[in-house]
């Protein structure tokens, strides 16, 4: 099974999360710039859910690159992830409307954390779907920011419980700025095997 | 008239079901557990309705995989199905909003059949496209799935209507769980066919 | 220019065009089958809608399965066209919200006709676009219900505004029946295109 | 890496974007013309911002017709465009629900200048990754509309602090008048660029 439109229907998915938590942004309730500023928490939660939107894109673009096949266990592992991610619009708006408060952002600490593991297994089932001589496996190789992300995001959930939710939002700005950086190993790759080819 | 634009807007529209659901899904009024709790129903029957969703597009992509052209039949049969498929938000926000009372429960099993028969009814329109034949008409085979959903459904919408609603859930849910299980015949019959030409 | 970006961002248009009409559709206010009742003339609006934004789509795939290349006044053509359709949602829900008043109905008729003129001219910028010689417009022929929609449209109108709404519904449901016809002209030219070639 | 993900997601995007702006556009609260009058500077709004997306993605389309290949770097500056353009719909309902108030219309204006910044980063970084040869850095040529907006976005900003909003709608206007000529420059070195290979 190609995975065009695998492609095309995460493409259509995350296109639209994206652009939906636009509209969780309630214009200010008056016309002066300090109206502007009570929405501010808003505005940075959803660079923040933006930015994690746009990483997982660029990721998602990057593997699928190297993926010429997908089965049904592929299908469901991308469902999943696609799952988690629909969540950001409503855990963001939590957060965002409560003011940062505890409960909140752990919960959003969760929903990053869930969308990361789904990411991982989808990363298992391409694997597996591919079988042990897969240009994948070559090309995912150490994965080290896949491997460092869960416990930062943990880190960031424990420090929202028991310190302060304004480091737990540092944790997890930190993971996303981790992921800023393209993913070099599948882009080098692509590279290097295009050109063996 | 190749399939191709008829399967991007079907994944087009799909997309925004999936994600326009997580709209109805309001962040809780509170910054608690407690708040988070009181919307875990509207939770699960999202869940469910993006499971739905789900296995139909899932299905939708390995049906049009044996599908070569399309005539004006397949194309109205397709929105048809489209338009009992984009009243899930509709069904699933009532359902939510009311507390899994009755009467919306009811209107969410017939939503659900309604779906289920535009399915049938786009089978059939492909069958009719592609003449006798047809390699749609050999990988559907006996359709057991096809066959017995149906029935499931009324079941649920009867349990709802006399016994309770806990027990039309359950039967949603299981033909959801039946429908999990990706459509091997579909797959079977590509990689038969594919190693055959 | 190829049209496969255009008709790939029109169809994302018109696919959330077409469910974001559904999100117009407020869930009943109580669990009962009146409540539902209530929100009756909302459904069979958006019904209406949905025919219609699904002929569009229907008769725009038809369309541009003839067109090989667009120029920059194709584009805003169409862009004008997109325009008039993404105000359905908007004079839907007006229409739904005042119980079909008189004013709503007649602003729904102007809209309708605006997106027909506007698929008229789109129409003529690619015959231009094409030269003489065009095979658009050899498919396109006479081009009989292209013709009659504008002055139903007008009749509707005029019967919302002196009278009733009911007679301007049944006029904009009877052009919307004459378009559900699938547009033979193209396929059977497409049919016969192709087999000469 | 080629391009064909990338316009799919940005043609999804601005899809969305063009459409949910639909959404913030309230229906009248009651039945007759004058309540139509009372949203119709919310439809002007609209009407300027549907252009402003419906240009940019012109203008996006055009540009990716004459570049093969991207990297991270193109890829993170698109979504920096697509972010400002995502605003959009938040900026023009503010704007319209405060009756056009001097912030609003300033803050819209400051919103219509970063995105104009990150298509011209989008420029540059497109450049860099296609060296000094590339075909896009020769069809480019002057850029002199890409050049002018900027100073006019800033007139249109100093208007509205410290003379009227009005002559800022008027100077975000004309931006939008010069870009509806479509880009030639590009569509025209396509033609001949086309002709000479």
């Amino acid at each position: 099974m190609p995975t065009s439109r695998l492609e095309a229907f995460s493409d259509g998915v995350l296109a639209i999360i994206i652009t939906i938590m636009v509209l969780e942004l309630r214009p200010p309730e008056g016309p002066t710039l300090e109206d502007l500023g009570d929405v501010s928490t808003g505005f940075l939660t959803y660079l923040l859910s933006f930015v994690y939107i746009g990483i997982y894109w660029n990721n998602h673009h990057h593997m699928f690159q190297l993926v010429t096949r997908v089965n049904g266990a592929v299908l469901w592992a991308n469902l999943d992830l696609l799952f988690w991610l629909s969540l950001y619009p409503f855990t963001t708006a939590w957060m965002d409307e409560t003011g940062l408060a505890r409960t909140p952002v752990i919960v959003y600490g969760i929903n990053l954390f869930a969308a990361g593991a789904a990411y991982y297994l989808l990363q298992i089932a391409i694997k597996r779907a591919e079988g042990p001589d897969g240009v994948f496996r070559q090309a995912l190789g150490r994965d080290l920011k896949g491997k460092i992300s869960p416990p930062l995001y943990l880190v960031g959930i424990l420090a929202a419980a028991w310190v302060s939710v304004s480091l737990a939002m540092v944790f997890y700005a930190v993971v996303a700025a981790i992921w800023l950086v393209p993913d070099r190993r599948m882009e080098s790759f692509v590279a290097r095997h295009a050109s063996t080819v």
